[in-house]
């Protein structure tokens, strides 16, 4: 699965002159998907590519056949309002896509002048959920989440005796997963009883925090009954995106035994709107670093290839405005920076370990990482963290603080590669608004 | 919610004679809904209502325009593969159909003629999900199963504290939801590490159970961000269903902490192809039983009509059979005997309390109840409870024992509503069987 060929190649410049901007992120060896419509029309969202601040329209050029083979069939599965289709390809017809679709938009390629039209500005756009997600897992994968957050539960026993072992997942919620630009209302619950007399509490949550994910778009599924070989995971992965997973912390504590996080989380769930192939992410390929005392991954979740380039290094940051703070037009606060190659679990165990029992993925399931945090200060994913258990506020440097999300507070997270000598890869950002409770 | 009109008449006779025939358990006062084809064949699958030993095509039906109003355009809604449509449109559109459909099924009906060739042998027939199922939720709402579940795990402490507020529950896997007669191979998996080494154990699992629960069909759901208050709640329910919760129990045990059960329970869950409405329980309805020092509700899951007539009195009945068994034709065993009225929720609060943070229902989602334990011997909804924590081996009546399913089990699981003077309304059977591990 480690492979790199011509669309990588970090000289190829496209005629769309955005895209040879440096830093721009969506530079001609990225190419992530999307479904988009010109904003405020009522017009059938469809796919897209990304190209510089251009989004080519993907159904328009499938009614052309400007290619053949299993590029176009890749190219006709994009006449839909979602990329189910497509992903439910596979990563040959991905990848022959991607090929043509590089050689396209390449400089002095033939096809500009036909091609020309069907680009639109990003910024004229609005996108919907690139795919009908059946389901949607959530993981733990940070090692350093798991310890922080565990720390706080169990000072002497953060991290529990199994994490090390498996992959530790549970599922979430699909119908509340909404994209970038997602405003929702403070949730409602019942909250842990005070000393007094040992009735609960109810009202708004009064810890609400964002988590610093990233989201893993299933390609291809599996059959119910069977299982993804650790050597064959990541052919079944069409690209990442990134994902913000609320969560209501005061609910959370109180609602969470025995069967986990429940109303804390399925209030609402955000990812960004571009899907960057797992071949995009090819040259940020990176080896997992374990401790020389973490044990073994077992033998069904061992492969050399995932151990010697099975992490990727992405970038990511936690960016934070306030009402006050864009009132006043001061930056976002920048609250943690972050990197998915500090995660213990690769993408290929996350696939492997959830359909060991025989589970069955489709097409459009969404894996959540978890919350991203690193080892160090300044890299905590979630306010959880950044405020040492709800302890001490954060600082945001226009004067105000923050033990949690306060309404109207607006949280984007970006995730972008980078590395010398190679165009900037980004996965775009992922913004969210929490608006006042409704109740 | 609580209501009875002429459709609940049990001097109600068919010319479908099987329905009149007593302990049929499709009676003209039941009428519930599955979508079916002929078994074997390619046909598409099609909604269908139960009549005595009859389905009635309602595809077929709604091709002639029998009705007019909301009856007719719920009928409409019918021409597709699944029930979601019929399921958005709500109670007085289900309401509307049922009336006709009872009208239309009665001795003396004019329409006889008409509908005696859209009827088919239930036995010709096979069955599929009746709704897409875009979120599945699974509940925990027998104080008895969790007493008893609990013991296990905290001897002195078996409840936790937020029992008797929340209505515990958990997101389950979606894709692998079955219909009657599912046959899967037993999950493999990681295990709890033994006293050695520390490394955990890996293979077919050892300890696998199933679990007694009702299945609830969402009908109308809600926007994200809205509620649906308790008033309210059961107008938004379809149905009911039976569902086995397969549950690998040496799986949970290692990897459920702390975000809850997840390979334990997602390779595999039974539901029945029938789907009984909330209207057609209706004579069953009955008042909850708390104990006296039980905590009231809090406000948001309290309304006159919950408490007088919340609970419905269904009886509950698993059976097993093994290989040996059916070579000797001895019947099933009857492990099990309980009924849905000992639940500690209702459905009601279990529908407001998913929405009270805003999290959106969906037409076709389906909330399971949890293992319906009762309180006494004979009424233990799982073998974990049977075997009182995998220490007492069941006996069975042919000479066999079992802690936990061996290969070649089949589970089934029935439910029926019984009492003088009305007929027996009957939600089918769902039954499942465990084939070998596959590695």
């Amino acid at each position: 699965m480690v492979y790199l060929n011509e669309t990588h190649d970090p000289s190829l410049q496209s005629w769309v002159a955005s895209a040879n901007v440096a830093e721009n992120g969506f530079p001609i060896q990225n190419l992530p998907f999307s479904v988009f419509r010109i904003a405020g029309s009522s017009q059938a969202f469809r796919p897209g590519v990304a190209i510089g601040d251009q989004a080519l329209d993907l159904a328009a050029l499938a009614r052309i056949q400007p290619f053949t083979g299993i590029a176009q069939e890749a190219l006709d599965a994009c006449q839909a309002t979602q990329l189910n289709a497509l992903m439910a390809l596979g990563q040959a017809h991905w990848s022959a896509l991607r090929l043509e679709l590089s050689r396209a938009l390449r400089t002095d390629s033939s096809l500009q002048s036909t091609l020309e039209p069907m680009l639109h500005n990003q910024s004229d756009l609005e996108f919907a959920l690139p795919a009908h997600i059946g389901d949607y897992t959530d993981f733990y994968i940070s090692l350093h989440h798991a310890t922080a957050i565990g720390k706080q539960f169990r000072p002497d026993n953060p991290l529990l005796p199994n994490y090390k072992w498996v992959p530790i997942g549970y599922h979430g919620r699909a119908s509340s997963i909404g994209v970038s630009g997602q405003a929702f209302a403070r949730p409602v619950g019942q909250t842990r009883p005070g000393a007094e007399d040992g009735t609960p509490g109810f009202g708004p949550c009064e810890r609400l925090d964002f988590e610093l994910e990233l989201g893993i778009f299933v390609g291809q599924g599996n059959d119910l009954g069977e299982r993804i070989p650790i050597t064959e995971a990541e052919s079944h992965v069409f690209g990442l995106c990134i994902l913000n997973d609320w969560s209501a912390r005061d609910l959370q504590a109180w609602e969470y035994q025995p069967l986990g996080p429940f109303l804390a989380k399925n209030f609402a769930s955000t990812i960004s709107p571009w899907i960057v192939t797992l071949e995009a992410l090819a040259p940020f390929r990176t080896a997992f670093q374990r401790n020389a005392d973490d044990p073994q991954p077992m033998p069904y979740l061992t492969s050399d290839d995932n151990k010697a380039a099975g992490a990727f290094d992405i970038g990511l940051d936690v960016l934070l405005s306030t009402q006050q703070s864009r009132a006043d037009n001061a930056e976002p606060a920048l609250l943690c920076r972050s990197n998915f190659k500090e995660a213990y679990w690769s993408i290929a165990q996350l696939l492997t370990h959830h359909t060991v029992n025989g589970c069955n993925l489709q097409p459009g399931d969404l894996l959540g990482t978890g919350t991203l945090s690193g080892p160090d200060q300044g890299q905590e994913g979630s306010l959880l963290e950044l405020n040492q258990g709800g302890k001490e506020p954060v600082k945001l440097p226009w004067g105000e603080e923050r033990l949690f999300l306060q309404d109207n507070d607006e949280v984007v997270l970006r995730a972008k590669c980078s590395k010398p000598g190679y165009p900037t890869i980004s996965l775009g950002e992922c913004a969210g608004t929490v608006l006042p409770a409704k109740f």
